[in-house]
């Protein structure tokens, strides 16, 4: 069994954001056992798990990924795009664009403190196109 | 074909570890030709690949990632898990919490110098579960 | 189904080279709805998805990773490979060495901007030796 669906989210401002609750709305049917894989079809997106619990930590990951990687760093040649993009598009390779997740008794099998995380690295985004395909 | 088993890897010290005979135990019976998918149900510890044959290259990889994500930035606002606990959302954001590898005649195959590594970032850390799916 | 493939990509100099269509040479027959799981068989190259439509972005993607991962910090202790060795496997472990990519209407469906990435991290790196597996 394969199954697809093509959606889209709600464009965010920048930062980290917890997405579980919206993308579950989009899925397609789940299988009891299986594998859903989340694939983000944009360069300076990316999608991840992490700490869903407190959302200062959403704070310190925007926090720390602007430590990592700087904007305006003076080498920097792809730059017409504003200051903002070149950043993005390291932050999304170091996170990744697709997450792959088990499914268990019918449901995404995600631990006690995980959610999953949008990572929006533009300062003006608009919605984000997700492809998400479930196997089982 | 699908297959699926749940497992808790042994507790370790704080740095990465490889871990490729003691999840190989855990495993379900693998296909011919197919995908094992490993999936770490925990936000402080990562799942990758990497060079397996010489351990100071599991050393240098904990100096560098703590180079890299420092404890006790000042800017941090998540610091009541202490500090080792924010860089560690951080790291397993940066390598990841599953992996994908192929099966191929009945085996997974790693390349010659691959190993899958348990990145464990926790000063005091439990054992890690982890949910493991085949596809065949 | 299930199906899987083993080549060889190039070699190509340090650096990030957009090889979409190299990789699109050397796959199975796409089913019409599916997954594509592709893993590098090494731990000093990675491999991901990313902007391919300005080549200044990949001059950009070297000098920021090379900033975050300096050769020579004099803490290292595996250098007997060379200094690009143990940065290669970190920039290795950052980035990641698979990716999986929704097979839509029997194509990679790929957003617009998107392309494949060989990050080779090596100064003077061989072929490279990649497992595609198919499912739909």
């Amino acid at each position: 069994m394969v199954a697809q669906s093509t959606f889209r989210l709600a464009a965010r401002p920048r930062g980290f954001h917890v997405v579980t609750a919206e993308i579950t709305r989009h899925l397609p049917t789940l299988p009891r056992t299986g594998l859903l894989h989340l694939f983000i079809q944009h360069t300076s997106a990316a999608i991840t798990v992490n700490e869903a619990a407190d959302p200062d930590v959403l704070a310190d990951f925007e926090s720390i990924f602007n430590k990592l990687v700087p904007e305006n760093m003076p080498f920097l040649i792809h730059t017409l795009e504003g200051p903002d993009d070149m950043p993005a598009h390291i932050k999304a390779a170091m996170i990744g664009n697709a997450i792959t997740l088990p499914i268990t008794e019918g449901r995404i099998n995600l631990g006690t403190w995980q959610g999953i995380y949008l990572c929006e690295f533009r300062n003006r985004a608009s919605e984000r196109s997700l492809v998400a395909t479930v196997y089982g």
